[in-house]
């Protein structure tokens, strides 16, 4: 047989399932899109400007080397070219990463109910997931460290700010972390949402080890998620390993003159902030109206504990959906007592304040 | 060391050195991109618009089943949308296939000199590449089918229409090789000049055998190569396996509403056929002139033989990159005596044609 038996061993189910898939289901569009941590507020008119103006170029591949994005990126970041390397997503850089760091059977340490689409990729190149519980709704960094000195694995993944939770960890506790992880462990931390983050959270950007990498997006704040555009960056030595495997041409032309844009236009992106900012207090208010507790976020998102087990959590999420509003939540205990409901504008978060009256009246029975 | 030992050992080099970094290095931008069998033509209108139109919903990740754009290819190839995948260009899904089918150490067989972005994955994954030589500038399929079953390896590749060369085999000769090759071993069978084929040379789509994958694409004909979409169909086994380790995001809003409009327009195609076919008759009358040979081609480019030995066809394409014409050619011999071109408009193929003359004879000394 020529597929491997890893491969024949891999489960057919995904990370996430898309909201077209459950569109055709339901025989309906959504109303609300508020499940997948996208920026409804969009990307800026520049970078539509700039993604069109690439468009008539597409008849000729990206530059593979993707020079004038990366020196763009780490001009910004006060490094060099040869600090950043740029994927299609982080997910897409997360399979790099697996691919270039896992043998059959190797370990790697992330915390239960963390991002799935990471655990998906290790599972994929055959790594072994082994699993350190939140605590208080939060990443245990104490726990994860410990872990990590016990049974020295590849990889260690954190996120900060954080998804599902939307908690995040000030700069010297991440900083702390690292130090208290082994050298031969590679630190994965995911700053998906560093656009998000509160003055004090993120280390800055000059901080580097050679065992850590940091992975960032055009997909939330800058609202390009349906682009296809992210980086990763750290020490040359270990950045360096990704132009090995990764598919140079992979990042298009498209992507690569919208990421450029969006870098520029710094006073859209500070909008962008402050309007996801500003929902995100509508949403904590009717999750508080509505007689639950949201947790606080330095994301685009909230999560809203419904205060009762897995199984009421997913009854309100199914109402909600029943309505027509898009949303998710964390399939593992103890965070499957939360939901997780992506900012929209205002109509939008009407849309969902009214599902969720409707929804809970049925939970609740 | 977090990386792998495979990892660490694998060069620094790439396949395909971009045209941007030459241009880097020469300090001017080419004034004809004639190296990297993209369509000149570009992609038609209609795609144009579609991505436009695509564009302002880039803040939401694309449909991560595809389902729009695989029914539409399922249908068009007169299959299910359960026989076929997409992907970020060929060169992408040929990243998953190495990572579905090797284990290190695992063998796979090619032609010397043949696409060197699938023996950069197959290495990347741990493979071990076999090489069979060329035969009269065309692949010897009878000696790949030889040499598969006498070491029965993962994968064994063939491209028709081929790349470098240009060369094509009958689909009759191509499913005679397909029943020579023992099933234990899988035949990768790359069709991204499907579009320009020649009757005769493509076995029917419905053509489909248990150790079978075809992979198309919309960068050549289509002209979408800055866009990265692409597909591999078979029997729905095989394909299925590809959804348990693809990035399911990956393939942008744009990549899927471009290529659906692509499709349609079929028109625009015919037309792009026909202006390549002329190109191409053109850019083998300019070889000719030259007193090169060019070889008979059913690709958007045209091989030419320089006619004596690698050092020398190294000497007429430095000239011609000098000259700000962009071209390639194959790194290996017996290969190694071609320059391969790709069509372009009248007024680049007349900047090649002077740029071939100087070339030439400072070549010739």
């Amino acid at each position: 047989m020529f597929f491997t038996p890893r491969t024949q061993a891999l489960p057919a189910t995904v990370p996430f399932v898309g909201p077209e898939a459950l569109e055709r289901r339901l025989g309906r569009p959504f109303r609300a899109r508020l499940g997948a941590n996208e920026s409804v507020f969009g990307p800026s008119p520049r970078v539509l400007a700039a993604m069109a103006e690439a468009a008539s170029g597409s008849w000729a591949y990206g530059d593979p080397e993707q020079h004038g994005l990366r020196e763009a990126i780490a001009a910004q970041l006060g490094l060099t070219g040869a600090h950043v390397t740029v994927g299609e997503g982080i997910d897409g850089l997360f399979g790099l990463l697996a691919q270039l760091t896992l043998d059959p059977g190797d370990t790697v340490v992330t915390s239960l109910g963390a991002y799935p689409t990471f655990n998906y990729h290790v599972s994929g190149h055959g790594g072994r997931l082994d699993f350190v519980p939140y605590r208080d709704d939060r990443e245990d960094l104490e726990a994860l460290a410990a872990r990590a000195r016990e049974i020295r694995p590849k990889l260690v993944y954190v996120a900060n700010p954080d998804n599902p939770t939307g908690s995040w960890r000030t700069a010297d506790e991440i900083r702390a972390f690292a130090e208290a992880v082994p050298p031969e462990t590679l630190v994965v931390l995911d700053e998906a949402y560093s656009d998000l983050a509160p003055a004090g959270a993120l280390p800055p950007a000059n901080w580097l080890r050679p065992n850590l990498l940091r992975f960032r997006t055009f997909s939330k704040a800058h609202g390009m998620a349906g682009v296809r555009v992210a980086y990763v960056f750290g020490e040359p030595e270990a950045v360096r390993q990704f132009d090995k495997v990764r598919n140079h041409f992979g990042v298009s032309r498209m992507a690569q003159a919208g990421a450029l844009a969006a870098l520029a236009d710094e006073a859209y992106l500070a909008e962008i902030v402050a309007r996801i900012a500003r929902a995100r207090d509508i949403l904590s208010g009717i999750a508080r109206d509505a007689g639950l507790v949201p947790l606080p976020s330095a994301t685009n998102f909230v999560a809203i504990d419904c205060g009762r087990d897995g199984a009421f959590a997913r009854r309100v999420l199914e109402g909600v959906l029943a309505e027509g509003v898009f949303i998710r939540m964390p399939g593992i205990a103890p965070l499957d007592r939360l939901i997780r409901v992506t900012v929209g504008r205002d109509e939008e978060l009407n849309l969902f304040a009214d599902a969720l009256d409707r929804a809970l009246r049925a939970a609740r029975g």
